[in-house]
Order: structure tokens, then C-alpha cells, then sequence
């Protein structure tokens, strides 16, 4: 959760002088998504999402995920649509930030999430992947396997600090994903962080996919790997093969997977444990001063990696089962 | 801002049950409110704010702040309207804490109130003070006066810390108010928080008053008083005087002073501007560890107290001009 940037409403209402909304009736700091500063905005037309795109955003990525967002609405996706200005652009700046304004999109996150919940997540994950291959735009993984060396370096010298061990099973880790890390497999636009508080639901239907603010080209099957991390486990860290199951099964009721791409599950399985370890434990190690927004865990990501080097095949994660 | 307590699906769905407001469409924390966690509320029959009042509010209160909702409602007052569960009654319980539903109140608070908003203020919270005058409930006011003392020992001893001097000064501020404070003014239910904050406007008319979780029986031209401090004072410290006689002059045009009240308005706008002293240095000096909202700094009140010290007649606040 997070707001991080006042906005005065005189700034908001010269924003705003550029879009076709009608007058402003509410206008509230929301706490959704961390990265970014996000507002609940209602005008005469409607009610939208205000988003101020922080410092951790580069803006010369934005118009690869506004792109993206207006490109999979096209396609029948359901998720936030940029609302355009009156010149046809839909980013302008606000506070000092690029922002923009999206449909706002109903629906609640499972907190807790079922192998329903599970089911609906891999089918959308799968529409996702199919709407995403006409888009004309790429974007390089800022955070995927020619990275983390760095992204480890950065939080090696305190990994201690967080647990005993963990820079040397960082380091022999990284070693064996280097050496394992396929480089064959079907690519595309992946939404590489579909968590659960991205991923609205009615009832018991998926509403729609939120915050494509990671979204990168990269193996399509890595972001199913990421779903798996992300949706399969209990809070005690064990691994629920009912929702592993239905989350495959979903996914492949839209998009079967190739067999290089279920042969490497595993392998991209623990890649991503990896990309979300190195990522926490640098967060965990680097609190800013007057944080409003507390650290998640690292070693629940530890954990899962652990989990993942235990598993020969797909089969076990529920493929095909 | 503030959003503590998390709220888990399940557990929403099991407290909404109890109400008549349809399938659940949306739930987000909201930015709004210091004291409680806020969420918006999207059902099928509208939008709602879901406030859970966390530990600073007694739950003894809770009957007198809902009760004065609904009555100030029935009086054409706009603010927020208690929703009623199926059972009739407005308070429920979720996540281990009291909790309410009321309406969504449009409108946009002004981060920086010109004289127009202030008259709007002052028309409103004279309205506030006329419709309050049939209430049933009583609330003592437990940041009154008498409680100032008690107030300031609890911070006392470190006072210096924040202003050398400042412990000397506010124990003789106390003498004098204690001296001064008078007890035979008109009393009657006041909003006694009505802030910029808690205005919401539209355009450049009010929509509507929040926020009535300070509210209690007392002196309502110190209500005035705090409003004066909150409204009318600029950034750089100094009172605008064309702001107060707005302020006055709204609030009048519906409910004139009686002379005790103007003659008394100096002193009101001293120990009003005591009372956020008082709390704003408490706060300042302990700030729990962890917490996600950043204190408001005690020595704007500092300095706008030593100007209501030199006020002799209420005249110079712009009333009667």
C-alpha cells in the first residue's frame, strides 16, 4: 500500500484541464500497488485511477506498459484502460511526475487465495499471453536471469545479516541457474508479477488483471513459473499441488505449454523463487528513512527456491496430472 | 492518511452479509482519516466508505458519533449516512475491531482553502451547530480545557527537546487559560476537528462535512475558534485576516454570535490553539515504532498561539468588519 506524492488539488484540477472528465467530484490517496502513487478519481464521467508513476518507474518504459494496456483491452482482456487526453495523448504530468489516468476497474483481490482463484489466474495469465502477441512493442527484463548476478552483489556483503548461509546458497544457486537456464523457449509479453493483489475477482470470477508496471518481453512459461511461486503456496511454505493443478490446467485450457516449455518448469520455478529473493532481500537490507511501506520477508523466497530444487519434473507441480 | 488494519476477503464477506448492499465489486484502503482505517466500498447498490475505528476511538463513543450522523442528516446537514445492517443497527464488528458503513460523500477537500472556501466553513458549521441543537447524546469533551494539564504533563518533561523555552511557555499559557476560560457560553454539539480535511468541496461550493469522530458537547464558538486556526492561517505563519472575516461573516449569516462569544473569541482561539498544541507535541515526542503516519509538526500551533495572544478584541480576527 502506498501514497507517496500530495497532490494540491489546484495541480490536480490544471491536470485534469487536458481530459474530457467533466468536473471533479472526489478525488482520494488509494493504498494499491507499491511502486507508485495511486488516487481513486471520480468525476461527472466516471470513476478512474489516478497513478503517479515514482522514482523506481522509468519513464521511458511508460509508454511500453500504456501501450500494452490499450493494445490487451482490445483484445477482450480485462484490465485498466488509459483514458486519453484531449490531444490523444494519455500520459501527462502531474506533481512534478509522469501520470496517467486508467478505467478503474472493479473486483477485490483474494486474500486467501483457493484453486478456483488459482484456476481463473492461469487461464487469465494465458489470455494474456496470446492478446500480448500482436503487440507491436518490446521491453527487455530488467530483472531476469543476466541480471541477478548484480542485483546479488548489491546485498551480498549483509546477506548474513538476514540469515546465516545465504550468500554462499545465493551464490551456488546462481551458478547452476546460469547453467541451466533454457534459452529456447516460446517468447512474448509476460506480466512477470501476477501476485494475488493483482488479480481482481467478483464473486468467483476473475474481473480483471491489474499493474503491468513489471510487464517485460521474456519465456512466456517464466510467468506461469511466477504464478506458481506466487499463488501455490500455503503460508507455512508448503506447496499446494491442488492449486499447482488447477493453475496449469487453466493456463493450458487456453495455451498448452510445449514440451520445452513444461521440461523447463522447474528450473524456471526456482529462476523466479531466485528473481524475488534477490529483489526482497535487497528491499529487506535498504529501508529508506520514513518508509511508509515495510519490507516484505526475503526468506519466504528462500524457502520456495528450496522447494523448487527438490522437484525432477512438471509432473509434480500438477502437470498434466 | 493511514489504512492499519488489513481485512482479509473472507472476513469482509462475513460482516457484509449482515447488510443489504449486493455483491461485493470493489475494496480499497483509502488515504483518509488519521485516527481509523478506511476502505472504499463498491457493492451493487453503490459506494460506501467501511471505516474500523482503531484503538484511539472508545467504542462507548461509537453510539454518540453514528447517532449524531444520522441526526445531522435528517437536519439536511451533508455528511456521511450510516448504512443500517439488516438487524437495524449501524455498527458491526470486522477484524476484532467496531466497525461502520456509511455513505460515499463526493467532493475534494482544499489543500489550500482561499476565503471562499472559508465563508463555505463557517455557513456550514454554523449549520452544523443550529442542526445539532436537537440531538439526544451528550459526549464530554475529553480535550477540553480542564484536561490540558494532564495533557501537557505527559509531555512536559521532554518539551524541550522540540522548542528551548517551550515548557515554561505553555505552563504559563495554561495559568492564564485556566484564569480566562470562559463557562457561560451557549453550548451545543461541535465538530471540534473541522479542518480543511474534513470539508469536501465541489467546484467552489461545499459538498459536505467528515470526520465527526472528535465531535462532543461544548462551547460552539470554540468551534469557531478552532476553526479560525485551522482555515485562516497561512504557511508562513502569519493570520489572514480577509480568511477570518469570511469565516465569521459565513458562520454569522446563519447563527450571530451573542456578545459573550465575540468577547470571548480571543481566548477561544488561544486554548484552541493549546488543544493542537498540546496533542501534536504528545504525538511528536512518541511516535510509535513502525508507524506509517508522520507527525504534524506542534510548533505551528506554537505560533499561531502567541498571536492569538495578542489579539485584544475579536474585531481584529475580521468580525463585525
Amino acid at each position: 500500500m502506498a501514497v507517496y506524492t500530495d497532490v494540491t488539488d489546484e495541480a490536480l484540477f490544471a491536470f485534469l484541464a487536458d481530459y474530457d472528465l467533466g468536473e471533479v467530484l472526489s478525488f482520494k490517496g488509494i493504498a494499491e500497488g507499491v511502486e507508485n502513487s495511486n488516487f481513486l478519481l471520480h468525476c461527472q464521467r466516471g470513476f478512474y485511477i489516478l497513478t503517479l508513476y515514482e522514482k523506481r518507474v522509468n519513464p521511458d518504459d511508460l509508454p511500453f506498459f500504456i501501450g500494452l494496456m490499450e493494445h490487451l483491452a482490445t483484445k477482450k482482456l480485462s484490465c485498466p484502460v488509459p483514458v486519453k487526453r484531449r490531444d490523444g495523448a494519455a500520459l501527462g504530468t502531474l506533481a512534478g511526475r509522469p501520470a496517467a489516468i486508467v478505467t478503474f476497474l472493479d473486483g477485490v483481490s483474494a486474500r486467501k487465495p483457493e484453486a478456483l482463484h488459482c484456476a481463473e489466474t492461469g487461464r487469465a495469465l494465458a489470455q494474456l499471453h496470446l492478446a500480448g502477441q500482436g503487440f507491436a512493442l518490446s521491453r527487455h527484463n530488467a530483472l531476469s536471469v543476466d541480471h541477478w548476478p548484480a542485483l546479488f552483489e548489491a546485498s551480498r556483503a549483509r546477506a548474513e545479516e538476514v540469515s546465516p548461509g545465504l550468500a554462499t546458497e545465493i551464490a551456488a544457486e546462481l551458478d547452476a541457474l546460469r547453467r541451466l537456464w533454457p534459452s529456447d523457449l516460446p517468447q512474448g509479453v509476460i506480466h512477470a508479477d501476477l501476485f494475488p493483489d493483482n488479480v481482481f475477482f467478483i464473486g468467483r470470477k476473475l474481473s480483471g488483471v491489474i499493474d503491468f508496471y513489471f510487464a517485460c518481453t521474456d519465456a512466456l512459461a517464466y510467468d506461469l513459473a511466477i504464478c506458481l511461486n506466487a499463488w501455490c503456496f500455503e503460508t507455512d511454505g508448503s506447496f499446494n499441488a491442488t492449486k499447482g493443478r488447477a493453475l496449469l490446467q487453466g493456463y493450458q485450457s487456453l495455451r498448452p505449454l510445449a514440451p520445452s516449455e513444461s521440461d523447463a518448469l522447474p528450473v524456471l520455478a526456482r529462476g523466479a523463487a531466485m528473481r524475488f529473493l534477490l529483489t526482497r532481500l535487497y528491499d529487506w537490507l535498504n529501508v529508506p528513512p520514513g518508509a511508509l511501506v515495510r519490507p516484505k520477508n526475503p526468506l519466504e523466497y528462500l524457502s520456495k527456491l528450496r522447494f523448487h530444487q527438490t522437484i525432477a519434473r512438471a509432473g509434480e507441480y500438477g502437470l498434466g496430472a
